[in-house]
């Protein structure tokens, strides 16, 4: 099925992202040639940025709760404030850890809101739209490489259970970031069950072993892969609630 | 950091594996030239079959408990009560679904107890002590391969929030697994903080990609990752209960 095996490689030289920065463009020039099939893997911050998704913490005025909750954890007020305007509902908020719901559905620290890797003084919130961010990205990048290709655009997220932090994919374009085996069979003929597989999450943490954290390596290509077709989107992979029994 | 980039390509050839079988033969018989830095990522099934963690159905009477569990919801009261054995704790019940804490500690479906891929009549356990089996398979390889590797036992999990499974590690041998940039600094030479990225689930999760669940690949070998040194064990990627918001 992957007759040639998979190769992932970071792409060098792609700038520090400032807003209105045509992303399209850097991640060309630094794309080389590209062997279909493809995936482009894009840090979440590197999105962000270049679509303006930036708060100086400067404007923000923090409300009673935030002011609260920030003075009783340690924490910078103006970000707590931001955190709360992102999230849809806050998850779990106790010991210092803010677990939201995005007003995207995705349940991760801080609604996705970081300082890290931020300008001084602002902070990085999630895109807009990601799966609509994978779409442009997807669009441009088809017509500077002349190439069909599938674009994720990744985040790093911690989970339950398990300790570390790991890359999903939470935008997506150009490939079903599921693949459903329920219906076909195991080596003894049984139907298999309950098989439905995130690749696209899957393909976001092996991109992550080339991006790093502190490389300035924002995208990854993954060429080999035969992903499963389709338009695809990143919000497909939330689980809807009332079949979370961890929510 | 990975400057060649990484290349992932499942392991053919490898026929379905039996109790007592030679896995190490198997899988060195079927790696061809391998270069290093490898990671060889064996999925949990094979390894627990070669181990003869299988337990014939027939053999097992069930609980009244099991008994009631399985009738309300359709399921085979002999598998029920094997999950209960495995399980160290009950996480949910409900919806006909079981997540179970093994005896290891890792939270899935079912405490890892599955009857696909498994002979007619059996179902599967997961290893006894994964990492003993990492910790084995290393030393196997190394002495046909004549390299230093790194071996990781993977397995498929669910998780909360997020729909379909992903590949992770329950045992690890040759590597840190957690990597830990805390105290390092961001392109604005600001300190990185909660940044510990799960690698090891990352490389499992890669190599899922080659695998697939009906592919009859159970070995991946992933070439050119430099790994971060260690003797690892998957056991350190249980988040400790304290420190867990969701159990």
């Amino acid at each position: 099925m992957q007759p040639q095996g998979i190769r992932i490689r970071g792409l060098r030289g792609i700038p520090e992202v400032s807003p209105g920065d045509d992303l399209v463009g850097l991640i060309a020039a630094s794309s080389g040639t590209v062997q279909p099939p493809a995936v482009f893997v894009v840090a979440q911050k590197a999105v962000s940025k270049a679509e303006g998704r930036l708060v100086p913490l400067e404007s923000v005025v923090p409300s009673g709760k935030a002011e609260a909750w920030a003075a009783r954890h340690g924490k910078d007020a103006r970000l707590v404030e931001v955190v709360f305007r992102e999230a849809r509902r806050i998850v779990r908020m106790e010991k210092g850890v803010l677990i939201a719901e995005t007003s995207h559905g995705w349940i991760c620290a801080n609604a996705g809101v970081d300082s890290s890797n931020a300008p001084p003084g602002y902070v990085i919130l999630l895109p807009a739209d990601p799966d609509a961010s994978a779409r442009r990205l997807k669009a441009g990048l088809e017509a500077r490489l002349s190439e069909p290709l599938a674009v994720i655009v990744s985040d790093t997220f911690g989970r339950p259970w398990r300790l570390g932090l790991a890359n999903v994919a939470i935008g997506v374009s150009g490939l079903s970031p599921l693949i459903d085996y329920r219906g076909q069979r195991d080596s003894y003929g049984r139907e298999l069950r309950s098989t439905v597989l995130a690749v696209a999450d899957e393909l976001a943490a092996a991109a992550e072993l080339v991006m790093g954290k502190n490389l300035g390596i924002p995208v990854a290509v993954i060429e080999g892969y035969r992903y499963p077709p389709g338009e695809g989107s990143g919000s497909s992979l939330i689980r809807p609630r009332e079949q979370d029994l961890f929510r």
